[in-house]
């Protein structure tokens, strides 16, 4: 059995999702108890989008979906990683593969790597 | 300027420790404002830790300290990447090399890697 501790922060976990193959990773997000169950059961990563406050499978709207390689819990089951192959080639809502694109250099911000996509096109006019 | 948002977990970020040579993740931990001020200016990570409710430079007693390489902020400024090189060889207070040991495999874990160190010697009976 995995024992989650999802109490330290509300009922949510916090998830690294990195690339299966390269170890790069690509994004941090966070799920609750049934983001977590619809992540095993089903293959595809899924979340809890704190800023929509709802259940998300990522990729739903861009068609960027996460398939689950691996899944690996921390010491304390307070931190959860998975290992995914990034469909669509890239992980950031921004069209970047990573979320981690701002290098800080000198207390300033250098942009590393090139947009995959243009989020207006993906997901419209915000 | 770089902009990180201290607001949505009340004054921490989620901050996640990467080997700067692997790309191997040794843990996540958070930092508040002051962790941060104290990794960009001394070139060590230091953290927040939560269950002791104190600032923590990592390795402060055993003396596995993580020397910062390189560091990214996220698309939305509420995430930390540092790129570390982790001296000791382990990162995990239980004396694996990274805190994700525990491999979830249907429904059950497996450990990955061996202990680098005994925790008693490093810590002391706690």
């Amino acid at each position: 059995m995995v024992e989650l501790d999802f109490k330290k922060l509300n009922g949510l976990i916090p998830v690294i999702a990195q690339d299966y193959k390269t170890n790069e990773v690509l994004m941090m997000a966070f799920m609750n108890r049934e983001a977590w169950e619809l992540t095993v059961g089903t293959g595809y990563a899924h979340y809890w989008s704190r800023s929509r406050n709802r259940l998300w499978k990522k990729g739903e709207t861009s068609g960027n979906l996460q398939l689950v390689r691996e899944i690996r819990v921390d010491c304390d089951g307070d931190c959860i990683l998975i290992k995914i192959k990034q469909l669509g080639d890239a992980a950031c809502h921004e069209g970047y593969r990573s979320c981690f694109y701002k290098v800080f250099v000198d207390g300033d911000i250098k942009i590393s790597g090139k947009k995959k996509f243009v989020p207006e096109q993906k997901y419209g006019e915000r």
